[in-house]
């Protein structure tokens, strides 16, 4: 058998026992965006990594090198951002081909120094190692967040109402025009393109809903709406119905959409990688935590309810019809 | 200017600038074995990272699945130990073909685990992800050692005695077998085989060591006697002496390498991969020290002296003769 046929979570199920010797250290191991471990003052511990490699993750045709620097450090900070964290110190790997040019390791590192100054990150270890075939750059990252407030996926239940913020989609539409020539506004370019290749991580946000009652799951954005639901839900043993009317996608990603013949809605569900935070919220504290996005200038949306598990994941299209949510974004070794 | 004609340390030093955005968090930064982070109890925290590429740090003819799983977190182990520290949590990421056998990653699993309980490492977070090429593995892993106790590489002074834990070329031997054809006794080839693939870190070792007035110096030998001399040399400006004739090989790995035409010194000086400890020690402190080892049974030897930085990095060889070290072992990218 080999991985396409059982797939990421089938590995990763298959793989997660028995990882845990010392289990006072561990507040939450494996299973959500980081780790939590126990730390001696009056803050918990976050620890994640993840891994970038060439002609999977990203095209060197397609990103400047400082841009893979950029979004490697990028999607890690999401994961903290995703516990409610804010993010403190980081270690890289990358493995480069001899051949590299030393100019491109420098501007790599470049976009990894820009991003960690941006969010006060400390990069304090490294290793760079020779790679015969594609470059492959790991980052593992620390962060903390007062004792008891970390925000995991598993919290939602039915009637808590489902939240994300900013606009969902742009990253897809980035990619787009990455790959297809097609024209339309230089603004417009460069805002999608750069939502896809220099994504930025929601710790304000993060910190904030971490901050306030009745914030009951949290995700980030990475793989599609429809995986983090099916997380969030999976998590918390709950279902959901999302209204497709309610999605927050910017109006010129929507006209390009149309021009091009691609559908808004797959992008939303299954491009994935727009890093925006997904929570869910107790209905008696919505005019609360309203209040304090608003206050704070984070933009957000309620896009739908958790439901009983037997229910199942929903989504009400514009007609009004209500289709199950199909899972096309979330499995990185079958698609 | 490509990676070969820089080097990789030629690399370090220009990646290595402006990387601490918030300095009151770090105690030491890149540099060392491993970084320390200001930690709120009486500890301080230790992180370090190492990646593992196939065809570079492994061959899957040589190594079984669960070996590149053991090995690829003993190596981070022993960066803590060469700090004096004890190995808490580490997250894992790998990247895999889509065509690798669940049951091969699943081995990889099984060699990581095994290690882990081993040191009781508590595995809390990885990635999994796509390989267009040969198999990555990265481990980042935090330690802990008592405030104010890390031993670094710089503290070494004229008149400080080198030490090192256990056998030197072990490790190069094993290498020697794997890739040659060579009859020898089954003990001798699982021992030295063992060694390469699977080496043993000297975690206790370590943090006696750290807990023990007089010693200035801490290094783990993993690019080879001379690598780690000039690291411990140049992090301290001084030189050192060492005497061929007091390192500590096993009798079977000297035959060995007289029966297949192999240098002894050249497996000791360049082989590395023996993750040993080396360590410095003021002469004043000898004694104390090496009771204290002894009745913890750790294995060790003196193996020369610390020189001012202005005498060089020297050797002195059976015959009475002192030669400048070499460097061969160290640049991963201009070998």
């Amino acid at each position: 058998m080999n991985l396409s046929q059982v797939g990421e979570f089938g590995l990763i199920s298959l793989l997660n026992k028995d990882l845990i010797h010392s289990p006072a250290g561990v507040i939450a191991g494996i299973g959500d965006d980081a780790a939590v471990l126990q730390s001696s003052g009056d803050c918990w511990q976050l620890f994640t990594t993840d891994m970038m490699v060439e002609g999977i993750h990203f095209r060197l045709d397609w990103s400047g090198y400082s841009d893979v620097g950029y979004k490697a450090l990028a999607v890690n900070i999401s994961d903290i951002a995703a516990m409610g964290g804010r993010p403190t110190h980081g270690v890289v790997s990358i493995a480069v081909s001899e051949h590299t040019r030393v100019e491109d390791v420098v501007e790599l590192y470049r976009g990894l120094r820009e991003i960690a100054r941006n969010y006060k990150v400390n990069l304090v270890g490294g290793d760079t190692v020779k790679s015969p075939g594609p470059l492959v750059i790991n980052v593992a990252l620390l962060g903390e967040v007062a004792a008891g407030k970390a925000v995991y996926r598993s919290g939602a239940t039915p009637g808590d109402v489902i939240y994300t913020t900013g606009n969902l989609g742009t990253s897809a539409a980035g990619l787009y025009l990455l790959a297809h020539q097609v024209s339309c506004s230089p603004q417009l370019k460069d805002r999608v393109i750069r939502a896809h290749l220099r994504p930025e991580p929601r710790v304000a946000a993060g910190i904030l809903l971490a901050s306030l009652e009745g914030v009951s799951a949290l995700d980030d954005n990475s793989d599609g709406l429809a995986a983090e639901l099916r997380e969030i839900c999976r998590a918390g043993s709950v279902g959901c119905l999302v209204w497709e009317k309610a999605f927050p996608v910017l109006p010129e990603v929507r006209q390009l959409a149309a021009q091009v013949g691609a559908s808004t809605l797959d992008w939303v569900m299954n491009g994935g990688e727009d890093y925006e935070l997904l929570f869910t919220l107790r209905p008696d504290r919505r005019k609360a935590v309203e209040e304090a996005l608003h206050r704070a200038g984070i933009p957000f949306t309620a896009i739908g309810v958790i439901v009983p598990e037997q229910e199942g994941l929903l989504i009400e299209r514009r007609n009004g019809t209500r289709e199950v949510i199909t899972m096309k974004g979330y499995n990185h070794f079958t698609e």
